[in-house]
């Protein structure tokens, strides 16, 4: 049974959380747990894995862990929560009140390039709103993100909300061949300048349109850049997506949220999947976005709920490492060592359960000492000595 | 990408927890998290999966969901959480101070026929304790199962403790040959009455040994079944377990955790795994373990790191079902419905968030609505019309 050559070993891509770590997630994930309820949002937990075709509407599949069960169907390590909660939703909440509020905390798996802030398994703290296309929906959904985020401690951070319609309404403007279309849309979506260029060259896009494209992924900033926009892009496409992001703003600002705000209207995340706003957090020094989310009302047709949804999610996989780069380690209550004389057990337990009963973490000793011996236990925990 | 005969459905064999059910699943690990730290334990948090030789010191493996990453390595869903620490332990916590504590709540994968209280995926609640021997360390497991226990609320359960080497005594003075032993050990651990006397019968045992293998599996009940079996097992081994198990007894009087004790000799778990005392806590109604547990002192080795080793989980999922029967379901506070007036937002906006500083539940209405809409939406929740 026992193998020579056994390595213990973590698998790739993988990580441990060692004790003060832990209980930092354990903080994050209750912090935003209980925001999270205090926006009227409800938990809900799924399984692990789910059907593979329960991820057929998600690109995220193809970065997916995948297996059999033992009656041969494929199962699929979910890669998002949005796909389970539409599943959950379609299946047992069909008849739930909307607009509804849900929320998760929840560890989801892809394969990935690891590195730090970038794992196979990771955790994230996120919510589903359903049933309302309000822009007052994209606004709560982006001061949520924002709350959730100053909540977990960080005060240095931006949110960037753009939305697809903007790049949409200009590509539609472009009336290009499908196939041409889809390319042009690749190179917008992964922000490929040197790509978009010659694709315009080649394509022989009008001025007007190449100036749109060379400008639209710089379009960053403050309100200014919804002004600039509005010039550049003379399609109603975009010119209502640029009145939706108008309105979305204003309330933000009521939330007391748009000081964290700018604009990006060359950020897409997926043409495929998001329908409206869309947004993303950035800390600095952290090379990922550490929050984002959007609009996406055509995704829960595919579960049979045709509604509206639009969600974010934080990582608090990156939010702890965002968080440790810039606080001192939260310091631990070291706690009492409580050590007894032999005879004296009794009497150390009961005052290790008045200590605990007291909200204080107290550890007892498994053997008879000396008071000598109890000292040097103690290792910078309070000793009591019974 | 649309298939037209899709049908949402759950995985076989896993669940999801609505809105109300995850709300106490938080709150129930929530409240162990906080019971185990003041109880001098730490948190850790392992991956979902394991590489595959990190369960082969454990007969669980051949339960387990495996599946092969792009690199072909073969990794397994954690079946426990007992393997995955000790590989923790034995790679990145080697030079910490022992004894040493850790807990996790986690969820952990087996193939099961499912049924209520029995799923593929489910969720422990549990403590490990590396690095004493001493009967102390076993009665502050027992005492803290206990505890557990009463903290998630329930207040009708017993733990039944009782002790590997009682019957590793009894099978020992048999004097067999060791497919002989194999086979007795197999029908103990299955607690097969037909198949011992048919055993008993064929292998001639003496008389003495017969009946104490027909009795030791009744043995369970207060403290007079100790005596009882000291006088059946007239054998070293099978004594100094008593003698252990009587020292654990007293020092659970000590923490006042006797009441909810009793002994139960015939009680084994896993004769290849456990090395001393082991332990199962029910509750009536509920045909399962609600916790359970014991001493490994040779698991560690498997590991690099020879060390004595305790623990023991308690069964989240079967918790919740202990709890539902018993209890009313907690009533979650319906929160404030805040609604608007076109040209209110602002205002209604800052209510919310002022009724959400105060730590109450509020959602924010998406559009403007008459008195009477916003009447008819607030269903239940205190309406706060702006």
């Amino acid at each position: 049974m026992i193998k020579d050559n056994f390595i213990p070993q973590i698998p790739y891509g993988v990580k441990d959380f060692l004790t003060g770590e832990a209980a930092r997630k354990r903080a994050l994930e209750s912090g935003a747990a209980g925001l999270f309820a205090r926006w009227g949002y409800q938990e809900v937990v799924t399984p692990t894995f789910e059907y593979l075709e329960t991820f057929d509407s998600s690109t995220l599949s193809e970065q997916a862990f995948k297996f059999f069960n033992r009656e041969g169907r494929a199962l699929i390590l979910r890669p998002d929560m949005t796909c389970p909660i539409a599943r959950l939703v379609s299946t047992r909440m069909k008849d739930a009140d909307r607009p509804q509020r849900l929320f998760y905390i929840a560890n989801v798996f892809r394969y990935e390039q690891a590195q730090a802030g970038r794992q196979c398994e990771f955790y994230q703290a996120g919510v589903e709103l359903l049933g309302s296309s309000c822009a007052a929906a994209d606004a709560e959904i982006v001061a949520l993100a924002v709350e959730t985020l100053k909540n977990a401690g960080l005060d240095n951070f931006k949110v960037s909300i753009g939305h697809v319609d903007f790049l949409n309404g200009v590509v539609e403007s472009a009336c290009l061949a499908p196939r041409d279309e889809t390319r042009l849309r690749g190179l917008l979506a992964g922000r490929d300048l040197a790509g978009l260029q010659a694709c315009a060259a080649e394509l022989a896009f009008a001025p007007a349109l190449r100036e749109c494209l060379r400008e639209a992924l710089f379009l960053h900033g403050g309100k200014e850049v919804l002004d600039k926009a509005y010039r550049l892009a003379g399609n109603q496409t975009s010119a209502r997506a640029l009145d939706n992001l108008k309105s979305i703003f204003t309330m933000l600002e009521s939330y007391g949220a748009a000081a964290a705000i700018d604009f990006d209207l060359g950020l897409i995340r997926d043409f495929g999947y998001y329908t409206g706003m869309v947004f993303e957090g950035y800390t600095p020094g952290l090379g990922f976005p550490i929050c984002g989310g959007g609009r996406y009302d055509n995704m829960m047709r595919f579960f049979g709920e045709d509604c509206p949804a639009i969600g974010f999610s934080a990582g608090v996989d990156r939010l702890l490492i965002a968080l440790s780069r810039r606080n001192a380690a939260a310091v631990l209550d070291p706690g009492a060592y409580i050590a007894w004389r032999e005879g004296f057990f009794a009497q150390a337990a009961a005052a290790a359960s008045e200590l605990r009963s007291k909200g204080r973490r107290a550890e007892l000793a498994f053997c008879a000492q000396s008071a000598d011996e109890a000292f040097k236990s103690a290792r910078g925990r309070e000793l009591i000595y019974i």
